[in-house]
């Protein structure tokens, strides 16, 4: 028996749950900032909650620095809901876990949801347009 | 002389351009909630903050009316930032002003940033995807 064909979306979906993957055990994990290099686009805008949109990956990679070390973060854990395709972009909807134990403060869990344009950057699919809110 | 050509993307942004200025002037101005049914796609979802993922028109009409109701609403000025063609799809970053006089306390003013994923409907574009948060 031949293995089973994988769709043009398929090999998508599985090269953007590393990237996601990525994002939570390395960045957040780890925190090895310059691994956001393999996660934004050069040119990536994020619009978090309670901040203006922050452009560019430098910028961007500031943003989590400073969030991971001031929450004391400890995990990101990223899942799809919904992916659509979209010409030379692919729309994301998911929902995300943050872990935290900020300093002098009991451990704590986020819920959010978020919406990112993926594009592709020398071949390989990363964050071009990333926004998110917490679900309460 | 010729009037000058008007390319498709500026055709497009004209009618992106009308339906953010209906959605402030008769939505929230004039309480008109059934004029969303040329705002949003009937599958489109919203991922409003504070509040799980919406999907569906008829529950995103219930959502706008029970927020409008509740903060009295008066204005919300939509402003494009940037308009990114995807396929079949255009994306949208924006920024609104969302102006309310809550019943017993001082007009406010929210200034929030948001993505809107645009499709279209019947030949006409609606928004499908939408997500925002604050600025602060």
């Amino acid at each position: 028996m031949s293995a089973p064909a994988v769709s043009q979306m398929d090999q998508i979906k599985l090269a953007m749950t590393s990237i996601n993957d990525l994002f939570n055990t390395e960045v957040i994990g780890k925190r090895n900032f310059d691994a956001l290099d393999r996660v934004y686009t050069a040119d990536a805008r994020i619009l978090p909650p309670g901040a203006p949109i922050i452009a560019g990956r430098e910028n961007i990679k500031k943003f989590w620095r400073d969030l991971v070390q001031s929450v004391n973060a400890k995990s990101a854990v990223l899942t799809s809901v919904d992916v659509i395709p979209a010409g030379d972009s692919v729309v994301e909807i998911g929902r995300a876990t943050l872990r935290m134990a900020p300093e002098g403060q009991p451990a704590a869990e986020l819920e959010v949801k978020y919406v990112v344009c993926w594009r592709q950057e020398d071949a390989q699919w990363k964050w071009h347009i990333d926004i998110w809110n917490p679900n309460s």
